[in-house]
């Protein structure tokens, strides 16, 4: 999946950034979480169970279902690589879009893919 | 489900809008599809073969796919009052989220629970 955030035109809005260490737990599964994260430098691992079913780097996003409800964690995140994150609030987000629209449907677009893929791995295939 | 649209806050960057009759088809499940529709005033019927599935009236929105990919339509929509409808363009959506960037999160939402709702309709749940 290619970069969805170009952080040129975002800079002046992002908010501060997180570092985090390789073997880092970003978050849990069932974990409750009002935040998604935007992945700055380094890959993350996104896991069910014991088992990593993706790696996302620069530019990626992971935790955006956070912007349309309440409901815990579904994946637990862990970084590969010590990298850097940008964590987005609900607040934080509205910032970012009114700057760059086009953010928005990026955003939309991942979580409808992802949306799509959960569909498919539970339900037909 | 409440309007998600603030008519007052988007007027000045509102396109045209279409004047539709009780019965009109809007669009056709498998046509293609580039634009979504809020509506303005009246009613539209959502119809899967012959059957409705749902009403949505004023500040609702539908064909919001349209936005995150090309697939055909997966919905029939027709009238069931006289109306107003406003098709929304990606490039309108861009200026909309702009002007008003919690709309963004509004057609996330429905966005959501519309995917959600398919998942658990084919799947599981």
């Amino acid at each position: 999946m290619p970069a969805i955030v170009d952080f040129e035109v975002l800079r002046h809005v992002m908010p501060q950034t997180r570092a985090v260490k390789a073997g880092d737990v970003i978050f849990k599964a069932g974990e409750p979480g009002s935040e998604f994260f935007i992945i700055q430098e380094g890959t993350v691992s996104v896991r069910l169970g014991n088992r990593s079913i993706e790696t996302l780097g620069r530019g990626e996003i992971f935790g955006e279902m956070a912007l349309v409800d309440a409901k815990p964690r579904s994946a637990t995140i862990v970084a590969e690589t010590d990298g850097v994150l940008v964590p987005i609030s609900e607040k934080q987000f509205v910032l970012m879009v009114r700057e760059a629209p086009y953010f928005a449907l990026s955003v939309m677009r991942v979580l409808a893919q992802r949306l799509r893929a959960a569909n498919a791995a539970l339900g037909g295939g």
